[in-house]
């Protein structure tokens, strides 16, 4: 086995500390990875504090995971040792199942291996996350880093990335269309920066004012104060896709009267109370309200070259582990620019 | 002008009262209508009661209206006197937006002129429905009735006919695929009817097992008890799309736990309180829920002449106008197999 070494939840309660465990050794499709960064998605705090309810411990959180290979088993083909290598939330899937055949390895059926808080295919194993020193992962779950990416500012790609870059892909936003992202936090500033490289007219919704300069420089367009009714009613019908990154109870039925006929608000942020949706906001316009998980393997590849191309990564503020108990207070009441990245060196 | 008679609430406490009133003498355009038959829809007593607030009285409520021609303006093209001919929601729209150059009269920008409880394009005559012996409207909102239809069972395809037709050919069901219908009613009735003409496997779900075997005898394949949890387990993730017609407050999760990746949950009912959707049962499986509402005139012309083909009416139960309230009162029960229609001789 390899020893690792991380920080670790031992129950709901306890802040996260030092935690020593191991690693399995790499198969023969297995690399091995040196960590060099690791995002912090707000979903580490909700598992690690099990708000979302059976957490399992202890907990390696980190699914925003950016690294170099160590080590590959004698059948890997993509990686060699040296090479940049990112992983993010799964690390595993059936594989046979309709959705890993079309690459969309997030909708398994039979429920992907996520890389933390839950149990490797052996149903027994406890998978454990970024927010350590190493990990081992077979290849077909790890995606190749584009070299000209600032590498800290890439680990939240293969979250936050992903999560925002799926939906605008699989809703077909085109160049020209004029399109609405909900919020200006980990997702909605990465939302931004991929809907405005795909060439839409990008609008913020954001509660405050507060965020207005930022999000213009991270290229919006405009910015909405979304508790200004008058402001709100002036967008009435105008948006054919809305992507709404807010996880805290807001009112969806404001953002579904802002869409055309047929159009469509797209939930990627898990509030954990239900939305109260008004039927008649839904009925007047044939509109929808979808959700959408992170993304498959192939597109997560797809977004990084694409990021890569268009020369994206997310705005951070670089932690040492140390940090990641303060990190968490600071994200409860969000203030971070845009993303807390953990700086492995620190482990060192 | 036209004096005709009908049945109308002059106040949200008022039961339905004989009423007299005029209607326009026919323009050019026009097709004067002697009404034989109005079915009797739910939103007919939200409305007459103003249980969506903003009623507008005298309210001749009804927009299931089949009768005949009588008379025809001098530009009329597409009826004579002697025609079967019909009317549903809409008596006409703005005619130049986006929706109405596509055909979708009933998602008109300007909003379209509904057939009782709303003013005129003149925003000043109000317009009144079918509960009464004749209606004046233009001929591009006038359906032809196919002659091998039974008249009193077709006035229901006016509203519950269309309303559930065009979903389920805008999300294009297919002959073999599993479909649900939630609630067997007015629009369950109907849905499950033309689901099973058009090739699919129709799959009722309904509270009770009350109606198992009328869904049966209706078309339904399969009937699922949505209250008894085993049976609604075993169908969980089998469907791509789900006709929901309830109307009444009832757990939208469970509808969209049934649905496979991307499937679809379209609400037809009007539930007056906001559903609470759960945001984790969108993304796991990128599942979405819309809202659809009636039809276009052109799609009603095209539900019609389905019927026609495949034989279809509305299961009704025929009722004088003098039995209006009664049935009112039997509709809040559920008390109707599945929509009643006004025989309009009983008010000669």
């Amino acid at each position: 086995m390899i020893s690792a070494r991380g920080y670790a939840a031992q129950n709901a309660k306890s802040p996260l500390a030092p935690f020593q465990f191991e690693r399995r050794e790499p198969g023969a499709r297995d690399v091995q990875i040196e960590i060099l960064f690791c995002g912090v998605c707000h979903s580490d705090l909700h598992q690690a504090r099990n708000e979302w309810g059976g957490s399992l411990y202890p907990m390696v959180p980190g699914h925003e995971i950016v690294g170099r290979v160590v080590r590959v088993g004698a059948e890997v083909q993509k990686f060699k040792a040296g090479d940049l290598a990112g992983v993010g939330c799964m690390v595993d899937s059936c594989r046979t199942c309709g959705s890993c055949k079309e690459g969309l390895e997030q909708y398994c059926e039979a429920g992907s291996t996520l890389t933390y808080n839950a149990k490797e295919r052996d149903g027994q194993t406890l998978t454990q996350g970024g927010y350590s020193d190493a990990i081992v992962v077979d290849e077909a779950f790890v995606l190749k880093i584009p070299a000209n990416l600032d590498l800290a500012g890439a680990a939240p790609l293969l979250c936050a990335g992903i999560t925002t870059y799926s939906p605008l892909r699989h809703w077909k936003v085109k160049p020209g269309q004029r399109i609405g992202v909900v919020g200006l936090g980990g997702l909605g500033h990465m939302g931004v920066k991929l809907a405005r490289a795909m060439g839409a007219q990008v609008v913020v919704f954001s509660h405050t004012d507060r965020k207005k300069q930022d999000a213009l420089r991270l290229g919006a367009h405009e910015v909405v104060v979304s508790s200004n009714p008058d402001e709100m009613a002036a967008q009435a019908g105008r948006f054919d896709f809305i992507l709404d990154t807010v996880s805290a109870q807001h009112d969806i039925n404001a953002y579904l009267n802002l869409l055309r006929r047929d159009g469509t608000v797209v939930l990627v942020g898990a509030p954990e109370k239900p939305l109260p949706v008004n039927a008649f906001s839904l009925l007047a316009g044939r509109k929808g309200l979808f959700g959408s998980g992170i993304g498959g393997i192939q597109e997560t590849q797809e977004m990084l070259d694409f990021c890569a191309q268009h020369g994206i990564v997310s705005d951070i503020e670089l932690i040492p582990i140390q940090q990641i108990n303060e990190a968490y207070e600071r994200l409860l009441k969000g203030d971070v620019k845009y993303r807390f990245v953990i700086d492995m060196k620190s482990l060192r």
